[in-house]
């Protein structure tokens, strides 16, 4: 396949073409998958998550411009929730990405999230594993919001910064967003806002407070993104943390729980393409659930039964 | 069973147990469920979503004391997130709630969401049905946050209600939250601070935008909640949005829709299970994936063909 050849050889037009196929769940995007499975693993997954407001893209922006003009070639992935009032992403917070990506070896994808049953992130670790077989190292995963298909996409990364600010709301409200547990870096960008300070206290004070042992303790950097300010510190920390997966024997089993859980939700995402396209077994249960002949739970076992397993 | 008897006669700790059976994924649980099955879908189901700090809780207190004192029997499932940092909940926001539970024929619930593979939309139904079952009217789903999980949780209702505050952040931030498409009503709480009314205009903006035809557009409604201000007007408009549903035969067909999501989330959950407990058959594939002899795709492909379908 002539795409193949040009993907391998490196041509930026290729792997926007193989990524829109793999977006677009063809089959020629699964051969493409197929092919460039062997060469994907290299690349460092960041993942960045934290609510909205508190400046991840520019954060982003920030950390591609410093690895970039380190001579690293930088690939992003950047999920938006799309909207049915606007019709997609919003642009606003991209612009500044978009600078960024006129860096030399940069490669920015948007991808719109569309909180599909079967989810997204299985379609976002197949685009990162296009730019990891690509050559692009470190490979972003940046997204907006906080919410569970968010922290499961910075779940496909190998060290996940959580993004605060001053202005995010307090630690308390940030925890309920429940993306504290899957933090490896905290940055709190608008270092120089008021507030700064005791929110990096607030954290800190969360960090003591965890129960158990625990190898890694997350460090929580103060940045100013749009300045550039602590985005050298914060490649250090992703260094380092780095470091110690690789250094610990940790990097593998993280990589291992990873992949579990990806093949589980592609699983599961197969089984929602077959029964939604196959409706009319859905709709023969719907309607004997509906003539309360049975519950949902019963319905679903039958299905599964039917399914043959 | 002697609990489903007591929970057929309106025993208050026979629900309580019933819920607990469910929530455990017992096999007794399943058995209720399947008993009381045929007496759901009487209750209106009531979704309550929307950003933290809105004062979600506040209002359904409010609107709980509100239904109650018209005499009618409430029932609550307040899902939280859990935090690995407290492990559990967060209470304070409950106490007002607590309250509100005091009044007679009202039962409230609160659920840990765990963000486990699987979702926990399915749970959260089934213990709306017992509620249901137990004679409880209108049946209150609240959620905290506002990612896919507690979308999904809303969308398990008959009205859903996206609460804001002029502190939610702005409108444009809000529909990035991704809950914009499934309000039926808007309520704006914290109406008496300042910037509620640009707020208002905004949403309203935003709903003279949408594309395409709408049956129903969704009421801006303005509310201080921890004052009562605005509950009763609230009620009323849910029985507005239940007479239109009702009268234009949407109903059903929104009841069906919710049933086919709802099934085949409990067939996802139930393969999701058997994987996970069935750990070697992927952990095979998850090696092969990582020699790199086949792609994630490929080896979940491989497990649906193992499973028989």
């Amino acid at each position: 396949m002539k795409l193949l050849a040009d993907f391998l050889a490196g041509g930026v037009p290729a792997l926007a073409r193989a990524i829109t196929l793999v977006e677009n769940g063809t089959e020629r995007g699964r051969e493409i998958l197929e092919a460039i499975h062997s060469r994907t693993g290299r690349a460092w997954r960041i993942g960045v998550t934290g609510p909205p407001g508190a400046g991840k893209s520019t954060l982003v922006a920030a950390l591609t411009e410093a690895a970039a003009g380190a001579g690293r070639s930088v690939g992003i992935v950047a999920v938006d929730p799309s909207s049915p009032f606007t019709g997609g992403a919003l642009l606003g917070d991209r612009i500044r990405m978009h600078e960024a990506a006129t860096h030399p070896g940069v490669f920015i994808r948007s991808m719109a999230s569309r909180g599909e049953l079967g989810g997204l992130a299985p379609t976002t670790q197949e685009v990162a594993d296009l730019l990891d077989a690509a050559g692009k190292d470190p490979v972003i995963l940046e997204t907006v919001g906080a919410g569970q298909a968010e922290v499961e996409v910075a779940q496909a990364a190998d060290t996940t910064l959580v993004v605060l600010s001053p202005e995010s709301g307090d630690a308390v409200q940030t925890m309920k967003a429940g993306i504290m547990e899957i933090a490896d870096i905290y940055v709190l960008n608008k270092a120089d806002r008021e507030g700064a300070p005791r929110l990096a206290i607030e954290i800190e004070s969360m960090l003591d407070a965890r129960p158990g042992e625990h190898a890694w303790r997350p460090p929580v950097l103060q940045t100013v993104a749009n300045e550039g300010r602590g985005v050298p510190e914060l490649l250090d920390a992703i260094d380092r943390h780095r470091a110690f997966l690789e250094g610990s024997g940790r990097l593998g089993e993280r990589r291992r729980r990873r992949l579990v859980r990806r093949i589980v939700a592609l699983v599961n995402a197969a089984i929602t393409e077959r029964l939604l396209s196959d409706r009319v077994r859905v709709e023969r249960m719907v309607e004997l659930v509906q003539k309360g002949e049975k519950s949902p739970r019963k319905a679903a076992g039958e299905i599964l039964t039917e399914l043959g397993s």
